[in-house]
């Protein structure tokens, strides 16, 4: 892999000038594991931008590969379902040039009473690299790093984080604002519930940004305010001053539950439509992790528009997946 | 890939002298989607069948790989499940060096609500190039080109066309006969329902053929004659003189409903025993889109014998699928 | 391929001189389908052997690949889930750099009324190598070896065999106690419905091992003892003198029938525990083919100590396969 920094970040680099005169970039990263944003430290979440920013060329290219991991083995171990959180670490992982093996839990030997602990070590002793893990409950890929010696990826554990969506959120806020220190980004949806928003929150909180997470009361927790964030439950009020909004995804069966209110109320109070945009900043940068409800957290108008990054935010999850997935490898020491 | 000619087409060349001269082949294929045989000229019909030819060689190798398609992405994105299908395009992307990836509709967002479209477009966003597709609506194929800048394969649209199986039938015949048109081809089954009889009818009424539809009377539409085909309600009639005969599947559901005659009924009638290839010309050709219901289309002897060519149209299935997969994504610009 | 012999086999040979003294490897293996333990000779075993112990170093690289089968394509055809054996089989075969597709029986055209052989001879058409058969038929591959000109693995056919797994048992025990001729291995379990552990009797048989069968005297089929098994229904007594202990995967379906005694009442006859492992050797080599039960086949305790060879099992497994899907490949004259 070339490590030559971007240009375009060197000249007009948005970022503190530590950040800019890292000397070493190799001595940055040592982590094996993905676990959460929480744990980052500005230095290394840059050090992942750059890495990402290096990769995002290969994917226009018609030859879309690298052979940075062959030979390596990336394991999707998906106790939940997530078909384009899969499609997108597995494109990832084959653009390095790695090997890719689903592990779908239903039809495994987990269904046959096996140990989570068992299955990762049966899986490790047959010579893979990286497992990428999604799981309902929170904490489920830090208990698999005591497992194991193999990377681990956590690609979404409860309502905990979903550390990779988090990175492309904020780098594609980067890439579109130049910065993310000073900036205003308010978060809207069900706050109490969502992984993405808790991996939003640390690594902009890292990098300086002013966060505001607004949703209805049942669902946004004033805890957050104690590790820094605003709360509010008027979305106008918030997006006055914003640079940019981060719309997340309501599921379908939080809908139907007693904490929130009707779908048409929700719609009213939180929905981010034409009319709602009038009051806010015109380069207000619209967001959203996909898969989107049409209608429901965004109007198509919305999500179809200039300011919507909503195809980006996708297109960066590859380059974003690849850098972590290359760092990780990269940490075990048999690069 | 080497363009050089086919030698053996060249010299006995059953086709009209204007494909045999067309001097510069690499201008005669500009399209990056291929929805139907409705659409495709004589000379793109050929040119196809051309590079079909020069990919046949490749799945006799023991090392069946060519780098022609070498860091490209194709996505199977079938609605309507089809093992032997999807396995098929897989097998043709792999020996063309491609990535392939599957999204299974049923465990996908699709099912959290997100439109085709949006579908789609996230996968694009992933940076893929070529889409498979497999729907239950007719022209979903189509739709799916104005969402996307990657190139689109029918792999099959409700009752629509399955270009690739006409393809691959249409190639068979030419393989045998040395040619297409002036044949007498005679297609049994269910006509009404079936995109591999309008494949082959438009393919086949393009390069000269004279097709005969045959079938039980709620099942075979006049409307084809207003197209160019006859219709016949009896099968040995239409046998008499025919140079080969195509046996549509029939589907277990469609056996039971109310159209339909009773299976015994149906084998008597339209049924391919070797009794009733007796009054047949000694070398017609006995074709078959697979899966066959033994007893049912054909009698076991029938399907096994010497003018059955069921088997050798499953590998010109990868050839074709191989050459289709190559000229849509060099039309693409990109190789 | 390299074909040098591993030295430490070569400096400490356990093996008659037979064994070591080929002189010209190639011409001892010539079968194009592993069907069962059974057949194979102790020079083909050896064979078998002596090629994996090659393969082995190969999957604790970091580039864990080597061009072997390189543009050869193994179907995994499995009528039985199986998600860790076919991982091992996947992950062995691009280890050798061949293509892999899956074929689920579940979704296919199996179950549109396709036979087995047309569904076998179909794929076979569109120009694969290998097929790996898992089907709840006993002698289900060894009728498919007539049906196509494919290589044939049976990766478990009813009560019949599971020769790969035998192979990594035996092949394990080699390695760690250095020879099989005149070794006590005893196997533990629903030895009667068990295909590991006839083939594991088989190959043990062969190369000359002691082996004692231990179970419920409804699961313990006296007509072992005619093939020249011992059969025993006192774990303890037959542990005293044994050097290895094999403990079969109890399958939770069969605990609830009428042949079996309660779990509690097997895990007191037959679990093995730290205080049952007392009056034995103390270098007595503890295996289970996974995935484990614990607390009912073996305590956790038992399980993770040093005496349990359960994960080099699982890693043994993936250079066994390797080793199987050469041998036959090249069999095949292809290579």
């Amino acid at each position: 892999m070339k490590t030559t920094r971007n240009t375009k970040t060197t000249k007009s680099s948005p970022l503190p000038a530590a950040h800019t005169d890292l000397g070493k970039p190799e001595v940055v990263w040592t982590r094996r594991h993905l676990l959460g944003l929480e744990e980052l430290s500005g230095e290394e979440l840059e050090h992942i931008f750059r890495t990402a920013e290096s990769f995002q060329e290969i994917s226009t290219r018609s030859i879309k590969k690298v052979p940075a991991l062959r030979g390596r083995v990336v394991v999707n171990l998906f106790f939940e379902d997530s078909t384009r959180t899969r499609m997108s670490f597995t494109l990832a992982a084959q653009r390095l040039s790695a090997d890719v093996l689903d592990f779908s839990a239903g039809k495994s030997s987990v269904t046959k009473g096996e140990t989570l602990r068992d299955t990762v070590r049966n899986i490790e002793a047959m010579g893979v690299d990286t497992f990428i893990i999604r799981h309902s409950a929170a904490g489920a890929p830090h208990y698999i790093t005591r497992c194991t010696d193999c990377n681990v990826i956590n690609a979404g554990d409860g309502q905990h984080e979903h550390p990779t969506q988090g990175l492309i959120d904020i780098f594609t806020i980067r890439e579109r604002k130049g910065r993310i220190a000073g900036l205003k980004v308010v978060i809207v949806g069900d706050i109490a519930h969502s992984r993405v928003a808790r991996s939003n929150f640390w690594g902009l909180k890292r990098l300086g940004a002013e966060v505001t997470l607004v949703g209805p009361t049942t669902l946004v927790p004033r805890a957050f305010e104690k590790m820094g964030a605003k709360t509010s439950y008027d979305l106008d009020a918030a997006l006055k001053d914003a640079d940019v909004v981060n719309m997340l995804r309501i599921q379908h069966e939080r809908i139907s539950s007693q904490v929130f209110p009707s779908r048409e109320e929700y719609v009213r109070l939180f929905g981010l439509t034409q009319e709602r945009l009038r009051g806010t900043k015109p380069d207000l940068l619209i967001m959203h992790p996909g898969p989107i409800n049409r209608g429901v957290e965004l109007s198509s108008e919305v999500a179809d528009g200039p300011n919507s990054s909503i195809l980006r935010q996708v297109s960066n999850g590859l380059a974003i997946r690849m850098a972590v997935l290359f760092l990780l490898n990269q940490a075990s020491g048999k690069n």
